[in-house]
């Protein structure tokens, strides 16, 4: 009866009574059991903020929950399937498209329904709908603060490497990578598009 | 008297006037004098969007219009001066601020006087006001799309790396690289900074 | 009684619990039954992207879960209607009026009952309702980006060919179509307009 | 002495300046002498609206004034370059690149001096500057209109046909058609962009 | 039981349920029936939509609902009220205030209960918050780009014509007319407001 | 000399400096000379605000001044060209274009130079740029008030009226008329669009 | 089990199913019984405009239900608790602070449970949360145009007797006042703030 | 000669120099000229912020430097001139008509040619132009504030003491005073307008 | 049952019914019980203004219900928690985040369950997310208003001070301090962030 | 002749005149001549952003040209005139009124004649115009994040402490310090205002 019950929530507070139900040890269980190599994460793991979610797709809350109950790392699911994990990280919040191959080894790693994940993950991505601009999260307002600081500086240079079109933003793929030396971490972002110069016509 | 009448004009039309007075061969050079090292362009050289300079410090037009008649590239100046071309080229926009150093570099390449380029690039830089966001310009925009389609992204990834905090834009560089394949060229930028984790207080 | 509760949900989620309840296959079918001339595709079909519906007529959540169900194609549906699959797209979200013989091919080719077609098809569209602009999404960006890039080039050319006045974007009607060559496949975009010169008054 | 004067105005004013003291006969020219083929236009050929200048390269009013001193068309000017006249427009407002012998092309049948032109015409376009969003322009905003409300249309009908990606509108084309019937005049225009799917990584 | 299952949709899909339930025969009627005279219409009659409901108060689906299921004319409603069409459609988007007499007259052409519709339209309208501006619809539009593109203009006629003031649009009245010639169909939409001059103090 | 250091002001100064040394006597003639038919106004006639001259064309401090020297009223000279008064305010606020009759006559009724006027008014209209929206000043804001608060009646009515389509603002005519009663004065602004239905494609 | 219903409805949409079942007789009551002093109001009372609850706190449809059932006006209401008409009005939309007694007071006059609403009532206000600005409604509009067109001459005026500093907006009050002449009815509002001088530092 | 020049300046950098060679006492002459009954003031009186000239008609830098070199109140030129001093500094501000006698009054009061005067002075004013919303300047804001506060309020008050309408801020007066009690002063500002009742049509 | 009809509701319904249901005696106990150490307030604590609930994360609700049962000001949880009351603040409005520890002392301090504290907090704060800017309360407008103003000069002083560079609001903390005398109450914010001069690359 | 000439210098390009004429060695001398103890500055001193000046009083530019003449910080500056340095470079930036005693004090310091300054200075502030908001600069940037990430926390507790009521940005003082400790150094901002609680009305 719990569960007919639970079905006459709203999508949106259905997660919320997931996570209120069935609690999670994820912060705790990120730092005793470091030795599951899977889903170890120095760091607790990303999980959904839930506020997001009217503007997500449903497909969202379903693979945060999942991986949530999995206390899994973006990291160890790319591997899995054999992305990128800001690829990874990106097709969970609704911005880029799995492949067939993608969906399969998302339900295998994530113990997800694998028709139900089809059914979700099936339609084309409606970009760009996540976040506002300006960006009021500091973690990602930094980086629009790079666009615009360097913005001008940056189209000089390329345009000086490459001549007068565009790095493309399709054609295209990034990762992040950590380096420590001995003043700190530093992260650092690769972004690496396809040369596109305009048609001449 | 020409100098005199040239002082009638405001500082805006007065490198128009410098431009039109005397026309560098700014394209053609590039296509005709590749060993020259210094100068050497595969791509005409960027040069200053003349409608831009009422939101650029005077440093700005001063710096442009030495790269264009010297026709030389934010590559060759960077070597010189001994930074990265992206950060000679924000320097131009006034987004940067010059060293001594820096300013007698600049000044040596581009055959300004020292003292005058002391004096303009003496402050501390107003960044941000060359670019409204979101930028109209293809080629900013790319960069800022990848921040609005990525932006969830990177933030989880971000986060599962290396716990609550940001990628720091201020202790952080950058640069721009080319790489070339069969399927064309392809351009790569890469940003680093230092991690800074939340205090705790 | 699973049913008497799924009423008890909310329009919106009432689309999402469908969803989840009856997966369709549709990409699976998209690559294994290419024989079916109706539902034939080459990309997997278009769906809604439920994050849209509080902006939506009831008539595009219906519309696009049968279109789903029956994994067929904007361009099959068009075909069947006897009007362009642009006019048909925007048709299911609510951005273009259905006359009474659309509503009865549609309920025929999608197997949705007439009367609740009419009924939900009945109104007058609230057009531009669907898009906040500047659009997020890169595929829609591109067109506003041309517009904004080239609009004044347009209307100067515009107005060379035809004196002062506008292309009527009411007595309209636009079309795509895909071309490939050696160097891959070309959307072309084709807008057709009635030249409404000014009134002299 | 006059010329001395005259550079003692704006850039601005000089054109308006130069407007006074010689007026064109634009229109009547382009009453009387059809016969003329290079510079005969059934309508009034475009001029540049002096309130964008600010917002505009210094090469914009340099091209307008000589073309509308010559009364020439973008058609009859683009057929002398061997470009379309959208290109030929936009190029005019500074939205496009000019090549080498373009602008030789261009110095000939404006009768501009070369090098000053070469020099206006050296840089990389700020494309975007010379329109805000919305368009107020009613020939403008007609277009913008056509991507508010077919947006989604547009959006669906090409993910169906090319899969996940976009249109370019860098590697990119348009032309404007004029087609007559007993309905009276309708404008065709045509955009035709290579398609780029997302990179999978 | 079906009825008490209604009650437990929200306000909203309420509406939609009853759509959806009980589908009027708008369209179809408005074909049919031109014999009728009070609910005759040669186009369909205009309906709500759904997607304006969370921005409208209450009344609003209650007596569009009503209409639907009147298949009744603005026109025919606002003749047995005795008031203008265009009031009586303001009215039902709660953008103007219902006389209890008006509430009464109400109550008889659309067989509302009179309580029901007295409590909903006792309030002072909360004016304007049915449009967001610039508004997207394109018939809304052209009516804003009349007053965007000829608000200077009706403003220094109105000076010339009246002095320095306003006219009213409190003090105000307003009403469509079809007007018809061989070229087609003409609206003629006419405002009329009480001049206010400035008072001197 | 002096003719050329004023050459050596902008071209807005100029407008000012011309205001200032030549002081029209516009209010108080209006008083003292109403037999005058051409010129006659009951209240003083519309000039240029001189703050809004960045953003109108050169022709409209060249028509406003030449008004405001012969004192006459839009009306006076909506009569002698053959035009509506508010055609004749928009064309001299640039928002309308003028054909070479009207050039004609607008230089005999307000004595200025044809040619000059000519070469001033040759362009096709930057229509729209004369005013931000939401209008500021309280005489717009009524009528951007009135599409605000009745833009959906306007609508519900129109299709009702009309069918599924627009009222055109290109294909359209409008006039200002005073009625006076015993309440005072009425402004009465009609607006007649041709009325366009959507196209089935 | 209409309880047991009712609670399976939104708050939102709670207030709503209140209203509709429960209709009360604002209008008709406040023509007829004019004689009862404390609900006397020669206008109908203000209730509240439903679409506005998302932006309010619980304890407003709890306040303006109360105030709709027993047909009070602001006036009497304030008069009982001892507060201005205003500030009570204010304290309705939860942009005042009641205190305990002003609480014991409205449970008196409104027939609530006193323990319910200080606890609805118990936090600090979230102030200007219930309106938009610009505002859309024109009642509203008036007092910010106010401000729009006269807030230069205010600050003038204000420092010429007062000097540097502002009209505090918390330390301050405000009444409506209503007067009557032969002209007709005149609003007066007065707002009276404490001069708070500029700190030197 | 230095005439000559000064016509070289732009108009605003023109009363920029008038300042700098002719600074006036203002400040200095408030605190010892108490004696002369005219120009005394408690506080320096209020003079023009240069930056905002560009928004302003001429007219206010003319009164403006006028009324700095008498060093008069704007409570003292509104005594000589029969007016309220609000009133008189939107006058100033360009946000209120002139009368022929109040040109007369201004031209006595602060030595200003009347000619020049009525010239500048002769047009309609451009409401609204000198103030962006919201405003930044705290002695401004504070009155948006209230309005953003209290517009609710303000309006339920309203309407229950005058039913649906608006108070007129055209036919409208305001006023500030001054009052001082033990804890300080107080500034009282009060506005009056004609009520509107809405027309019913 | 009771508990499963309100599983039914909405999370945000949910709060509000938790609040009518039970309410608690926040202002009396403030003012009833101060003689008990830790949940003494001077003033009535802060509670969660519900309107904000759809913008915060679930452990928002959750911790402010707990706190306004126990009625507890921050100051009393912080010092059980060992950290600074703005950060604890902070934390309820789901702007920073909760170590493992934080959250045990939480779960004691305001008898909550601690795995469901867990839960709720274990993700990466979404911040600044509760505040559209510019802020419309007052309160918090004061600060945007100091940044307003003092920025330029802020920065000026800052780089004085340090050199090029920023303070960090990461590496961050701040604090609110009372301060009383004679003149009555005063605020002292302390903002303490870590210099971080910008890299050269 | 130099001096009438650099008069026809618009008052912008007056100011870069002098910089590039006699550049001063601001940064050089900040290097070399620590021992002048007035002049002393580890860092550069801050001066003028010259793109700027179109929105700061000209009291602005005189300032800052002296201040960078003699090479002085703001420290510096404020110890003479016994004001806090934040104060003083809100006065230089127009922010701030100065009163007749830091006028002269301002005069000595940087050596500007006495009546000019008065004259510059003898306004009201036009306060809030040097910012636009959001920041972009980094630097102010951080500060409005602080209040966005903050600003409900704030909120909060200060309610606790204070009760309902805002800090006072009027009756307000604040300033800067530096401190030092082995991680590096850290800027400490301290903003204190009177507590102002809401009248009770």
């Amino acid at each position: 009866m719990a569960f007919n019950l639970r079905l006459a929530l709203s999508a949106k507070s259905a997660s919320r009574a997931f996570v209120s139900v069935r609690p999670t040890a994820a912060f705790t269980a990120s730092r005793c059991f470091h030795s599951t190599p899977v889903t170890m994460a120095q760091h607790p793991i990303a999980t959904l903020n839930e506020e997001l979610i009217p503007r997500l797709p449903p497909s969202s809350p379903t693979l945060f929950e999942a991986k949530k109950k999995k206390n899994i790392s973006f990291e160890a699911i790319a591997k899995h399937v054999g992305r990128d994990e800001v690829a990874i990280a990106a097709l969970f919040y609704g911005q880029a498209m799995a492949s067939p191959e993608d969906i399969q080894k998302l339900s295998e790693v994530l113990d997800i329904d694998a028709g139900m994940l089809e059914s979700q993950l099936s339609g084309f991505p409606n970009r760009g709908s996540t976040l506002d601009m300006p960006p009021k999260d500091p973690t990602i307002y930094r980086l629009y603060e790079i666009v615009q600081n360097y913005g001008q500086a940056y189209k000089a240079v390329l345009h000086e490497k490459f001549g007068d079109g565009i790095m493309s933003a399709i054609s295209f793929s990034t990762k992040i990578e950590k380096e420590t030396d001995d003043k700190g971490d530093w992260a650092k972002i690769t972004m690496r598009g396809k040369w596109l110069p305009y048609s001449r016509f």
